[in-house]
């Protein structure tokens, strides 16, 4: 039970009716995109940084738990309230503060969704590069706080290189301001990057300043079928040493190409044992030039066919093979457990390879999809979670996912993050004394560490 | 004086042959590309990893200040030892140690050079963006320390978006590795980042694996005078909005202009008050419409000539334009005071305006040039440093600008760094909060103030 006289302080600093404590009205703000729930005590709504600045305060205060939340889209948990206390939603606090057209720069509140970025941006012919699959619903705090991506990464990258500055306030209830608004600033250490993708573990982000980039003059879509993934893979080096960079570069193997041909009667070569989905973008003159040398590197022996869409429609068509995917896997596992672990592109053939002998030994289905051109691999266990032996099974075999893919000098994960899900595994990949400076930093950010307690850092125990 | 046992074991931990402790030896390694000098107790060359964590560790338990340096080209003091103690030189430490071809990654050595680093990636039709102007003579470490980057960062980003992983000892002897072998990665804290640009106060970089891009396929150069700086301005603003981004817009101001008429007699327009030069890069069968998009752009009002390169000879006669300046500055001013702020590009002409009153006011000439994509600008004060007077109210001049530069929301150092140049300006930028985490960061890292120790931050006194 929160005290009473928090509650107090707590509805005089956000507005009554922007806070609820009613345990029905508190439930839906327990849960993420995971399987996880956790009831917070309360739930408060933001409408602007000093708000945010006195929640945090009197969390500090108080010493009690507060978790940052956009519109929890996340997958790993990372929002779930595990220990109770305040979840602060930052959904309403969603403004575009400008657009400055002649700095390429954008300022906007992290409640506001990607789309609605995207948008503002378009209007004067720019995006913002992270792409995130629920750009339609995910805030930008929500990028930014795990540092998601999408498709367009491969060429354009993360919210880390797509950021200026922040504004933001610590586990103490300080105001901060961090980076720069120019795209160049080596004044100081670099704490804009430090809080992107840090999970709200040590700041609440309320303001970003956003690297905008031109939108390309057009874009021309190819979809190329191979036998096998090692073909697959030697097409994806391939055309990452060439000069014209992809804008998307995406994979699906054969699972998920039996599944799309078997569910959505989209036909595609019986052979196939892997398909890359390749986006290329640029000047309207150097179109067809570039989609003649993505088509040279995409060229080995174990490429079956390969396609370039013509117009829209023919674009839209092909786009629908990899959307059909979802709709196929859901048909199959409503509740898959889908990971976005990493390996360096040479190594995803292997990776591929691992995967099919651990689907084996622990009789899961595994399909697997993603962003090859930055060796991200979505790899779904077609399991059913709600049967314990079943989930105990994936645990298994997940756990042995995580050492293969560390292995292969990778990593646990590309644009998800760690939240809850991958919490424990953080050890495997990072040794005791980064851990231990990460911890370090957590406490000066959040000396009484109320802010998302409980997630991304693994606990002590893990190490010894 | 170091005590006699601490020589020992530093000539044991790096091999006699390669510790320096007569002062005569020592001097050289007490300078910078700054105008300032401190006399090292030792000098130690470090020829691997194990060697650089045996040395930390030694100063960690003795106490000492350690400077770690790559070649000395840095202009802000940074690599002066102020303190005494020891100088780390990592010269030796020269290795290129894989070109990762498939996975577009080079992991080298801290004292390579930028230019080894470029040859040894286009063997394989790659580059790594940073480039500063002491390509030839300066390290990569070096450029990691200060996030140094050069023309290309306006297309190609700072050394910050192009690292994927640093392995490093802290101050406190304790190896750490950093990121990831991957372009994607969000597990743990952001550190990799976090050292980059931390000018050595942190930790010693021992090795980092470098993200590569492949090289364009061919360049086309353009060169632009503008009546004023206005237009100049207008000019990059809309050269910066259209997907044509250039990987060079480079800026030179009126009497640089008079400069280098008068001093390499090449013919520039009178009228020309300020003067672009362009380059774009990409494939061939797009490089006219590239140049014509910019054409586009570039054209206002105040435009008095265009030219583009259209031969290599071509091109190199339009950069001898700009490479006449450095020695024309030199005539005129030999120990010029060259500073390197970055305002926002629309607030570039209003920079330029400013400093033209300023150098009214404190009858000092100011010659501005730079990377006007960034808005990087490179505000060199014609002064004889060596005249006390003269010193004197340059630096009064200079406390001007970097309020003039603040005021227009721009930063104190683009790739330049702080060092102990701009080091009791910081808190000018920088509040008093994320100060206080950078120096609680500082503290975690190099719990006894070894490494660097005066640099960059400043003390606590200048915040009261």
């Amino acid at each position: 039970m929160l005290p009473s006289d928090f509650i107090n302080a707590l509805r005089q600093a956000a507005g009554a009716a922007n806070v609820l404590t009613d345990p029905a009205d508190c439930w839906p703000y327990g849960y993420d995109n995971s399987r996880r729930h956790a009831l917070p005590e309360a739930v408060a709504f933001a409408t602007d940084h000093e708000v945010v600045h006195d929640i945090v305060a009197l969390c500090y205060r108080y010493a009690l738990p507060l978790v940052a939340r956009g519109r929890g889209t996340g997958t790993t948990g990372a929002t779930v309230p595990l220990q109770g206390g305040l979840v602060l939603s930052l959904e309403r606090m969603d403004k575009i503060v400008h657009v400055d057209v002649d700095n390429r720069v954008m300022v906007v509140q992290p409640g506001a969704t990607n789309q609605a970025v995207q948008e503002a941006a378009a209007v004067h012919g720019f995006f913002w590069p992270p792409d995130p699959t629920s750009a339609a619903f995910c805030t930008v705090g929500g990028n930014l706080a795990y540092n998601s991506a999408g498709p367009r990464a491969v060429k354009y990258g993360t919210p880390r290189e797509n950021t200026l500055g922040l504004r933001a306030v610590t586990g103490s209830g300080v105001e901060i301001r961090t980076g720069v608004y120019t795209t160049k600033g080596v004044v100081g250490y670099d704490l804009t990057r430090l809080l992107i993708g840090s999970e709200g573990t040590l700041a609440v982000i309320t303001e970003a300043t956003l690297k905008l980039t031109p939108l390309p003059e057009t874009k021309r879509l190819l979809q190329a079928a191979y036998r096998d993934i090692h073909s697959a893979a030697q097409a994806v080096s391939r055309i990452m040493a060439q000069p014209v960079t992809p804008c998307a570069l995406e994979f699906i193997d054969g699972r998920a190409i039996a599944m799309i041909r078997d569910y959505a009667r989209i036909p595609l070569p019986e052979q196939a044992g892997a398909m890359l989905m390749i986006e290329v973008d640029g000047q309207h003159v150097a179109i067809d030039a570039a989609v003649d040398s993505i088509r040279a590197a995409a060229a080995n022996q174990g490429l079956l066919e390969i396609k370039a869409a013509g117009n829209d429609a023919e674009t839209a068509a092909l786009w629908a093979t990899r959307k059909a995917l979802s709709p196929a896997l859901r048909t199959i596992a409503p509740k898959k457990i889908n990971e976005d672990v990493v390996v360096p592109v040479s190594r995803m053939a292997e990776l591929i390879g691992g995967l099919d002998e651990l689907a084996q030994e622990f009789a899961i289905i595994i399909v697997n999809f993603g962003h090859a051109g930055n060796g991200n691999i979505h790899v779904n266990l077609l399991v059913n979670p709600d049967d314990p032996a079943e989930l105990q099974r994936a645990e298994r075999c997940l756990d042995r996912v995580f050492d293969l893919v560390l292995k292969l000098n990778g990593t646990l994960s590309g644009e998800h993050g760690v939240g809850i899900e991958k919490r424990d595994f953080v050890a495997r990949e990072i040794a005791t004394p980064a851990l231990e400076l990460m911890r370090g930093i957590k406490t000066l950010f959040d000396p009484k560490g109320i802010l998302n307690p409980g997630k991304m850092l693994p606990p002590l125990i893990a190490d010894s």
